[in-house]
């Protein structure tokens, strides 16, 4: 099978069931939140409907594909450059039967289906309020990092449409957007019921958080114990090593 | 000065420039929650005034007494046995200037006081909803543990009515109420903006969080690094030591 790369594209190894993904080095690769955003969603049922909002280069999806007996996942991308990216990753991958992609606005998503559609959502959004922190000069990072084309709350209201009664909703975002992150699920009916925080080392504050709801789940929120990416000598932790499957 | 103690009553030394506290050992005793309130709101303003809503023994106030600058400290109790043991604390380590004690429900607040009115609230409230958890069968731990006389939201509620814009509200409470808290707070324009996360170990979830809220303020939370109670060998961390002055 020939894939043909573009400019300034370049083929990754995932080092996890031979999967690859197609990035452009000039634009936004995926990190650490991706990845550690997979490992927290692998416990998904077998045979689940999932949908993943703004996958950029399907770096979530591609995983999930692998990780978990999903049924099958649709990953929606609103940046048409990365969208092909995507679609020929799906194609190295061999993945055309489990893994669809969809060109368009998250927000568009009602014309394409009925509400309770999904047994669950993945996402990695866009962490920034728009015109906060350092706005990227090209614009496909920005939308990539800033709620420029879609904000949260329309993230967790078209989650909302999606999921079915008790369906389950995965997301990674930033610790400073906490408050707004579980005010606005519980308003739409998203039960906030997991948080995993993520801490570079044991003596730092969280950098990233790991956030589980639960569409109409009953109100308790359950802690996990941190997740800490270096250990005292600088080193991954082995948790981090299991992860990335490089132990 | 003579102190009288009631039954079941004893003295308890706090390790901390000479005060000491009159407690009922069939009670409520104060935890380690009320005494890492007081090391997390220690930064308060100089010449603040204060009030402390379900001051229980009156740990919270007396420590504070003595680790800021505060102008004055309201002690709030509804129960008017455990208040009659804090008005007796006050005496014992008289601090009749600065601390005084009002025995009332704190949903009775704002009879008693104008909008506004103070720059601080502290609060240890109960954790528990109402018919969650064991409820104990002596009343008065119910009353301290459990939601039955004020909700959280009662709470929130009064908080926001006593503070002044830009006005700080320290709280300790459970990481399952978490989604309630910052959601009321928000609520009320309470704007949550730091976080502490209480571990047990390092590789256990959080069991207790410590919440500042600012009345009016701009939206961005801050997470702290964690405290950790104990080490990898079982004891208490040096942070602990420090924060129980035994180092």
């Amino acid at each position: 099978m020939e894939i043909q790369l573009k400019e300034n594209e370049r083929i990754d190894d995932l080092n996890f069931k031979g999967l690859k993904i197609i990035q452009n080095k000039e634009g936004f690769c995926f990190g650490i939140d991706s990845i550690l955003l997979t490992d927290f969603a692998k416990h998904i049922k077998e045979h689940s409907t999932v949908i993943d909002l703004g996958t950029g280069t399907g770096i979530i999806s591609i995983l999930l594909c692998k990780k978990t007996k999903l049924k099958n996942i649709v990953g929606v991308e609103i940046q048409e450059e990365v969208y092909n990216m995507a679609k020929r990753s799906v194609k190295l991958n061999k993945l055309e039967d489990i893994f669809s992609l969809i060109n368009t606005n998250i927000k568009n998503l009602k014309q394409l289906y009925n509400p309770k559609s999904f047994d669950v959502v993945v996402s990695n959004p866009p962490y920034k309020k728009i015109n906060t922190g350092l706005t990227n000069k090209k614009e496909k990072n920005s939308i990539s990092r800033h709620e420029i084309e879609a904000t949260l709350e329309d993230f967790i209201e078209i989650s909302s449409y999606l999921l079915k009664d008790k369906g389950e909703i995965y997301l990674v975002h930033r610790p400073e957007r906490l408050v707004d992150i579980l005010c606005i699920m519980r308003n739409y009916k998203i039960e906030p019921k997991q948080i995993r925080c993520v801490c570079p080392k044991k003596e730092k504050e969280p950098n990233l958080l790991l956030i589980k709801g639960i569409k109409n789940g009953k109100q308790f929120l359950k802690f996990e114990p941190n997740l800490y990416v270096y250990n005292e000598k600088g080193e991954y932790t082995q948790e981090i090593l299991q992860i990335y499957n490089k132990t």
